[in-house]
């Protein structure tokens, strides 16, 4: 089995009350393959410039990620980002976004990346993510991430794409926002009506609901008390939930749903313990394992 | 085994985007003894004026609730609460509070009130709560509720009474400003270094969450997509929280309090699906365990 993420690769410049950090290593395709690479063979499509070296990729080669369709523009520099976060750890606040090799990002994506069994297609331009989406056929299971955005300037494009994946994973706010609806439990049923059969709700600190035609299922926020940045959070989230899925390859019913919540949740969780991806690039499957048991064990009665 | 509520008993005029009620029985203390009445012998203590009738007993003592302690003061008018609340129903907009006969209220126990083996001290001045603490000696398990306005004009008298109680059922960014102390997991720790054994942090639609000595548990809020008035659902999850506890009688540890918060949240669940007590005066038992048993394979993984 075999998971293609398409997405941003950046750096990012994070401030939170906890450190701060300049150009590290980040963007959604990033947090989202290295927290994936953990399950399954991952490869990564998306754009970087002249300024990305061998040290960043390195950084996902050494996890084993396949970097082939890492497209680098000459003469371009990588998307970059500065934010901060306050207390409220919920709350990004962007400080400055420079597109800039992703302004004109047109995703090619290889043979091999094609033909994964398993597809993200991380918070990008919905046009984008439904040429990606049209390319990956063999597919068995998408997910989708979009943010608000896409859901004021494109929404009829992302009504398409959403249409056509299989698992919608975005902020339970914004599940509201795309369909009118203040009741996530209706929002939820109305996604699905368009197509996905099921939905990921990220709740921040709160967790993640999964909704899907046959139930409804919640796993809190694995309790930390040392969250440093949550930057990139809802992206590892999605790489433990869609790595594990691929890995697993099943008949990804409920039960497989469920288990992938629990390793999104599991994840994250490592993520925001440290800055950036500071952290996960020295995580053991060992540890991924146990904290699973322990979060098992955190929401039994 | 018996359980003793002390608290707001009031007329309620609310607005939410489902619909409006005028005058309806509300108040902390009757939320809390219907939702706790399903599990064990609730008695209330709370004042009211001439204008709460017969009409407003008959809804506690039909469901077995002991009002001996309810205190009529002549002349006066009980406490009235109007708000609304728009389509974030986390959020209580207060438009109108007049305390009335709660504003020179001092809580007079009977010696059945007083022998309780379980006591829930609802949301009132901490200084009140001080006092009933005091008086019920032979409790084996108090809880205690509290509000920011508490916290920042009555500190010194709340910390003393959150140092006397089993457990502090507050909301999550109340524990947070009650600490100083961001971090929700160490904030509950504060918490539990000043006296309870255990927090349960009220997370409004998200749940709530149970810190204690040993361990962690957190229970989303049962997914509906039908919610019309909020009003009171943290009353009713403390009290099918402290009803269920009260009436099982064990060791309290932590497999009591986590099937104790699977009642709770069930409780609330059914409190906010009709205005005031429309839903909860209406209950059975048989749809509370129906309920729970959902809630039990909602949670599974």
């Amino acid at each position: 089995m075999s998971l293609t993420v398409v997405g941003s690769i950046a750096f990012d410049s994070v401030r939170t009350p906890f450190g701060e950090r300049e150009r590290m290593l980040g963007g959604s395709a990033v947090h989202f393959s290295l927290a994936a690479s953990f399950f399954t063979e991952v490869r990564v499509v998306g754009p970087v410039g002249d300024d990305f070296g061998a040290e960043q990729l390195g950084v996902l080669e050494k996890r084993g990620v396949g970097t082939a369709d890492v497209e680098r523009v000459p003469g371009g520099e990588t998307f970059f980002w500065r934010g901060h976060y306050d207390f409220d750890l919920n709350t990004a606040h962007t400080d400055e976004t420079r597109l800039n090799v992703f302004g004109a990002f047109e995703p090619k994506l290889s043979k091999e990346s094609r033909g994964a069994e398993t597809v993200f297609l991380a918070n990008i331009q919905p046009d984008l993510q439904r040429r990606v989406r049209a390319q990956c056929d063999s597919a068995r299971f998408v997910g989708l991430d979009s943010m608000n955005l896409w859901i004021e300037t494109a929404r009829p494009a992302l009504e398409a794409v959403v249409a056509d994946v299989d698992c919608l994973m975005i902020n339970d706010a914004e599940i509201r926002q795309l369909t009118d609806e203040p009741n996530l439990a209706r929002a939820a049923r109305t996604v699905m009506e368009l197509g996905p059969r099921a939905v990921v709700a990220k709740q921040g600190e709160y967790g993640a609901a999964l909704f899907t035609r046959s139930g409804f299922f919640a796993l809190p926020g694995f309790p930390l008390e040392d969250v440093r940045d949550p930057t990139g959070a809802g992206d590892s989230f999605a790489g433990g939930f869609l790595g594990y899925l691929d890995a697993d390859g099943g008949d990804l019913g409920d039960a497989a749903l469920r288990k992938a919540m629990g390793y999104g949740t599991v994840l994250a969780s490592f993520n925001v313990e440290e800055f950036g991806t500071e952290r996960v690039v020295r995580l053991r499957r060992e540890e991924i394992d146990e904290r699973l048991a322990q979060l098992h064990a955190m929401t039994k009665f």
